[in-house]
């Protein structure tokens, strides 16, 4: 049970395999791709998981597995990390030809990807997402960053993978919380583009995500062929690419003001983020109130925090938001760019959203 | 006086311009590309010879230029002067559609580049080469880079410049030393591919570098019009643009073998690099020995090292020199990749050279 899904990107394209049973098949995918020595970079949380089993299928396959076994965590998203595993993968053997795993979550294919991406110019990598979030998101469309002092992922580049092999078995290892935190970017693809989509997740997202594997297959292969196709229309965000960030501003803003604490994770700032984003389109009579209702209860569903009373500890109040809104975005006039919706499945970018009805939607 | 030379690289295509009196006109090439804020990355020996007059043609032009001086040398191509570089690029208000002046040498020109490349994922940056060898080299092709521990320019990527502004007269302040290493480069490019070019040089190379600033237009000209050309047909160095290297692995290995310090400057190993090239050519019959001489008598006339013999100090070994060139190269059943050539004007790439004949001419 598996799928194959084509990102079109000219000399740059590339497969994701979305299936169930995928790690144990790594070397079969990647061998055509590589050779010799292999560096499979993953975390100390995922490696008793999962780095056994796919070194195993490369050697099957003939390559050599070289693990890199970095801190689990965002702060690995580092300059001094960036720097530390150039230098193992210069030592490593591996040449410009040869190809790079990143076996992880988005800290792990982000940092991977941008190493990549700078190894002697440029070297393949494959990203194996083990994930529902890299699944759905960060593995696909070849955005890799690592964070500064000044912000997360202001310094990165576009690295397209070679190959995306998404697993999903494994995302059933996860935490409930980071599961459900995870599936707010697949409810994202619904809402911001799909709304037939958006229909059979209401239904069949809660099986999907407990003991359904052929339901999880379709609903992780959906979401990606969506991003593929979007990355596909604007690689590098000079249009399209934006209406992923649908949720994304609010989201960025609360994650600042939690301080980026297990207090509230991406996903579940996406989830407020998303309500939020629906009802300023509401409010700005761009689309139907119900449909703000619709979202909330489908993420309520899944257990998602859906309101900014739902973060425990002290509420971010409006003013700290829009601090870091407008620290995060150019305002130009009193107005700020937004991804707004016309109704579920029909977002599009506004660069004329009145601050004050964003104060609004906060208070 | 100057000349524009288009780069034919699609989406990332720009255009060098070649000439005198060229730096003082900086902000109206560059008004059309910036807006705002402009970094200005230079170092502390160009910037009191050109940074002024740069900064004043940007603020004509209605930019606000930013300067930011490195320690000149090539130890600042390292990690944690990126990182320094970066901070203070975050730190400059600079945006993505913002433009970052490199203005410099090859060591600023490389490190400036990589640091666009991946400030924000991706700025664009404006070349202006100060020495002879980046305004023929190293400014043209988008190769930046930092070195490691492992070796020179392991770290990198490929990152066009948006445009090039070589000021002809700028060279002129160079140590007489320096301009004629610089001037290797050039003699590489008829050397490589254009026997008619070499014949010029041979007439007019002396005063091109002297007081013909005529003819030292059109000698920069000539030489970036050739590298556009070959870096137009083959961006990322998969087939042509190797030719470029000829001389190089020779090259390299001297500067390894002379601690990468003064007793050699890079051009002064291309310079030998190139006869010994040339001499392994003879040697294998591809080439009449007349070439040899002829390559020879002209990198002597402009005061260049043509002969091992010509280093200062202990007089590095063939065995000393294979060795860094097979830790350089993959050997092949004892055969390496060379750039070689049929005569003057003919260089062609050989992964076919037996040790032993590379043996003898470093003999």
């Amino acid at each position: 049970m598996s799928e194959r899904i084509p990102v079109a990107l000219g000399e740059r394209s590339y497969t994701i395999h979305v299936g169930s049973g995928l790690l144990a098949r790594a070397g079969e995918f990647l061998a055509p791709l590589a050779r010799g020595v292999v560096p499979v970079v993953t975390d100390a949380h995922v490696a008793p998981l999962y780095l056994e089993s796919c070194a195993a299928s490369l050697r099957q396959a003939g390559l050599t597995p070289a693990p890199v076994v970095l801190d689990p965590g965002e702060s690995t998203k580092s300059f001094s990390n960036l720097e530390r595993l150039l230098d193992i993968l210069l030592d490593s053997g591996i040449d410009r030809g040869g190809l790079i795993v990143a076996l992880g979550g988005g800290v792990t294919g982000d940092i991977t990807g941008f190493a990549a991406g700078v190894l002697k110019r440029g070297v393949a990598y494959a990203q194996v997402p083990t994930t529902l979030l890299a699944q759905v998101d960060s593995s696909v469309g070849g955005k890799t960053a690592i964070n500064t002092r000044q912000g997360k992922n202001l310094v990165g580049l576009f690295h397209q993978p070679a190959i995306v092999i998404a697993d999903t078995d494994l995302p059933c290892s996860l935490r409930r919380r980071e599961l459900a935190a995870g599936y707010a970017e697949v409810a994202k693809y619904g809402a911001l583009g799909d709304a037939r989509f958006f229909s059979w997740l209401e239904e069949n997202a809660r099986d999907a995500l407990a003991d359904d594997p052929e339901k999880r297959v379709y609903m992780v292969a959906h979401s990606c062929r969506m991003k593929a196709e979007i990355v596909g229309r604007d690689e590098r965000e000079s249009g399209d690419r934006a209406l992923l960030n649908l949720g994304h501003t609010f989201a960025h803003a609360l994650e600042a003001a939690t301080g980026y604490s297990e207090r509230l994770l991406h996903g579940e700032a996406v989830a407020i983020g998303m309500v939020l984003a629906f009802r300023l389109s509401a409010n700005l009579g761009f689309s139907p109130v119900s449909d703000v209702e619709r979202l909330r209860k489908h993420l309520e569903d899944i257990s998602l925090p859906v309101d900014l009373a739902d973060i425990p500890g002290e509420r971010p109040g409006p003013e700290t938001m829009l601090g870091h809104m407008t620290h995060d975005k150019k305002m130009k006039n009193g107005r700020l760019a937004f991804v707004l919706v016309r109704g579920l499945g029909q977002a599009f970018v506004s660069d004329d959203v009145p601050i004050d009805a964003v104060r609004a939607v906060l208070e």
